[in-house]
């Protein structure tokens, strides 16, 4: 158990290193009878792809995905399914200096207090090329999402001190400017701030907002494995994750009862829902049929090139700076991390639910 | 899987509804050699009891733990350790009118939705007496994590309105105000605001704080088990919870890299530290060997008695006003249940770290 | 992780020792909706209780079980069951002597050697008492298994020697005879072999064979979740099981492939059925619709009053005689705990089989 | 859960198909700091290839493993170790014929009745070839019992109707036979059976037996988690598989207490010893600290060119002869199978064995 499976239902089993020969994932536990080829993934690895604009690392990788097997005549056969990335810039790099002393910010000195040493090469198994697996076993996830009606849609929410204006909010915005902003003004202050931390050698920090539609209600179970708990689970697990929250989050803490209840009513058609979503669309840890609406903090890059105070191999005291252009925001590529965790949770909540309920087990094998 | 089972090597299973006849614990996976005995149990039970001051629900219960088995001669023997608490009030209410409607901010509606129909005696297993076998079982952790020098202490840091002042925090006065805070000025001033809000029929949500002090670095796995998402799992799980934070949290995301990073040092004795703690004694998910620092938001409890809308059985729009006199704040008594599900998530990632490094496994079984 | 929760997603979780106050079950993950009493289990119970015949230990217990939570108005509201059972004679014997040597054949010598010490009263965990908790959770998966028309029959298929006859076998027998035996005739020479056995102070092993009627298809994965080998894994961890066999068993590794193997045919209805049943009601370790077959053999119960060497705690060998009256065979009263160990297993992979196809699930979700 | 995940410590998820592109395994949770290189494992792997003699298919594949992740510098990092081998005659046989009718033996019925349409090629996922993933992780899990002193050594004990000699065993001959036999004279016995079966069109069963020396006391869990029980599923999980005998197995179910007891003794040096092991080397399901020995039964190969009867897609009874060269047995290639499940199966017991004594805790950690 060294961490890199994920769900107890659709299971994820994720492998590679920055710097490795490849990446990937295997999925076990995907039902058969899924159409299923690689541009269906491909279309999700190129939205975290390096190198797309002046926000992102110019590594140049194409992270073609290969589906290597569970797919047979176009479809899945419920049997493993093996997804491989070939790295292309693996050797490129020289990494004798940051092998020598501790980057702070970064998991150097974790790994080897963990481990007694680590693959210093591009951060190894803590690079964000770890997400190459998430994010193909999430497009599967959200193939099965998809024919049910359930919509998983992330964005940057804020980059430093910018934040999207709800009266400019225009999803459509989203992929039209590179830091994944739903609002174009915000998104021009956001570049303007993020040149800014760049001619200094700084990063910036910044939140991905995440809403849900078509939810099922039902969905999670009580105590340990609320929906919402493994959505912070989910979230947590993405690197550089430092704050997760559900609904109106940490405004509810401040909050009093009578203003942060949803009250329920009918709608039109005679169905009971929710007034407002407080919330965010769990009751108890279980869907409530609303949206799900969530907010996932993430602190700067770490990886700066101004100068930093750190420790060598040596137990000298030293001062660093880091080379190379790095991504003076994390953020934007997060989006569809964030999005690929969701529909990963999601999928194993949906599946958990199906026995549940005897008479619908009933129903289900005397059909 | 419904959910109550909690934990990878240090598992618990906890059973029990408010208003049955008992509610309990099984944990699995507690090493031997563990002097146990139940006052051990019942210091934590006696802080989350209810009826102990003005700010908690009245309902008489003693919550008297009873250890059934696993422990031998005063020391556990590494099988099974039941714990059960008998319920003394489990028939004491009139519950026809709340079986009757939806209660906002409740999980009636969504055990409804997911199994068809629910206990609705208290909240049946959505009740906050679930957390009994929670802080039951998190005591053994404790006490495990006690030996190693690993301490875990949560407080009041804010009631609606009113925070803690960092000037003014002293941690002996957290057992000293029915508030949790270690702060008795605050604590006065959240006390009258408590006191505001119940005279309108109103809650308050609030947030507790938690710090562990003694950490062993190297706890946690990179990617899907990180420490922190383990943490934000165990958090999100305890209800009401509606943000979890970690180290800076959310002001990590509107920081500069500058700023945020934590720089490597050297102590007096030579041994490489964190200048600051921004990241919260996590990097890349492991324990760096800082203290922990984590924040857990929660709402305000949902039962108010002041009106609301919502629906009843016969699908008709209705004005409730919920009856009884409750918690008219959830933090207080979450303070032990923080502190309990830290312990267990902790006391999970010590187990499996000691199976990471080849070197220590030969040191174990050679020795 | 102390190996006493068993299975994925019908989760039981055990406790309790021979001497202990109590011993139990927790059930995670039993559906909502299923109608459930005390007298459902106990029926199960009664089946296993010593002390009902001469080939059964004279320990006078009623093992009466009382249900705890998770049923509310007659039926599983979905949440953990908690069933418990006290223990009359905990305290009735002097254990000092057999705390001071291993007995020869028990765990326990491996106990100390694992945990350090054990509890010695009766073998603690490692007594035959354990079971309660699998046959009460086990009457549970029963239940949800007769709704689907799947049936599990278990009987004593040879004690010693006297193995039953296939021309006499008669299953309304196994009730009416101490042995379990469904053949009458059989039944009494295993009783004059037992009488011979036990009056030489000695015991005898036996075998259990099961059958399993009314099978669906499909049930078990490829790989390592295949039905077949849950089905190992349950009976093997039963105590004393020192063989398991499915379908011809030990005899097809002595055949050949033309004999073996089962051709498939169409039956009356158009059907397609197996013409023989070699493999034992899977192939590929996924349920093929036909009867599972299987066998258990049990070793002979290891205490005996007949003198055996050993070693005591001062590190001197001995010779011993193990006092009071013990089974002289465990085979009758083991037939129950099978048939609970294969109710609790196939419900499991009923479960697991739910979300194998999409088109199930689209059906589901959308019905 | 699609059950090609195995393990709870030390897991392994493995995948590929007949004639898929390629099969692997990712391996999480190998301890860092093993030296390993892709000869180490391809060692294992040249042990199971096929076409090395007459009594294997001659299918042409070199089987050459490739290290795709998880190693640095020659060393383990403590990350998933990513293993492929590619496919070479993926596209080589036509299949339209298989994939018009159900073989008896095969699980072709059973994959169409679970997930709707199979992968006829070869067999798909329940081809004998998925055990590459299992053989290649296993060898991982080899290396580290070997650092320990823990041996592996598996054999063919029978094929058909003959059976080693006790006399004439003879370890060393094992590896100079086509049949894996350690007894010149039976493996030439048992090649003139096949050759006899061959020339029928028909196939044998046979049986391998496992001895594993230098064996740690402790290891496995009393109840569900017994070594004994998952060295049951272990081998059950391996196609063709019928019986599983552990110690005296079957004959322990004939015998009486009295001489199927072992009894304790001291040896030379004073330390506690069996004086037999009727029992395989457990005790309650834990190691005992003898050697572990077990027998494992599989079935005749089903592929036989002989008439059989099955029935088509069209729902036609037919008689079908399978074409090609098959195994005429399945147990010389099964030996390497059945030492890497069970290196896969103590590993996992080894870690889990670590966290169960309060002492040896607090000496890990205060090392």
């Amino acid at each position: 158990m060294s961490g890199s499976i994920y769900g107890k239902h659709f299971q994820i089993s994720t492998w590679g290193e920055s710097h490795g020969k490849a990446l990937g994932v295997v999925v076990d536990g995907c039902p058969a009878g899924i159409s299923l080829c690689e541009e269906d993934i491909q279309k999700s690895l190129n939205r975290r792809k390096p190198g797309q604009n002046r926000y992102s690392t110019p590594r140049s990788e194409d992270d073609a995905v290969e589906i290597l097997s569970g797919v047979f005549e176009g479809k899945t056969t419920g049997t493993p399914i093996s997804l491989i990335v070939f790295n292309k810039q693996q050797r490129s790099a020289d990494y004798s200096e940051i092998a020598s002393y501790y980057r702070p910010g970064h998991a150097d000195y974790t790994f080897d207090e963990k481990y007694g040493f680590r693959d210093y090469r591009g951060g190894g198994r803590s690079s964000g090329r770890e997400t190459i697996g998430r994010v193909a076993a999430g497009a599967i996830a959200t193939k099965i999402l998809d024919q049910l009606g359930i919509q998983i849609t992330a964005y940057s929410k804020s980059i430093g001190p910018v934040v999207i204006s709800p009266e400019r909010f225009d999803l459509s915005q989203r992929d039209s400017n590179p830091l994944a902003m739903p609002d174009a003004v915000a998104a021009e202050e956001a570049a303007a701030y993020l040149d800014s931390c760049r001619k200094n050698g700084d990063s910036s920090g910044g939140m991905v907002e995440c809403r849900v539609t078509g939810m099922i209600p039902g969905l999670g179970d009580p105590v340990f494995e609320k929906l919402s708990a493994n959505l912070a689970k989910a979230m947590f697990s993405i690197g550089a994750v430092k704050s997760f929250e559900l609904g109106d989050g940490i405004a509810a803490s401040q909050a009093k009862g009578s203003t942060n209840n949803d009250a329920f009513s009918l709608d039109n058609s005679g169905n009971i829902v929710k007034s407002t979503n407080h919330s965010g669309g769990t009751l108890g840890g279980i869907s409530d049929g609303n949206d799900l609406l969530f907010r996932v903090g993430f602190k700067p890059t770490p990886s700066i090139s101004a100068s930093q105070q750190t420790v060598n191999k040596d137990r000298k005291e030293i001062s660093v700076s880091i080379k190379g252009r790095h991504d003076p925001i994390i953020v934007p590529r997060a989006v569809v991390v964030v999005e690929s965790m969701a529909a990963l949770t999601l999928t194993d909540a949906l599946f958990s639910n199906m026995y549940t309920r005897m008479d619908h087990i009933l129903d289900f094998y005397r059909r």
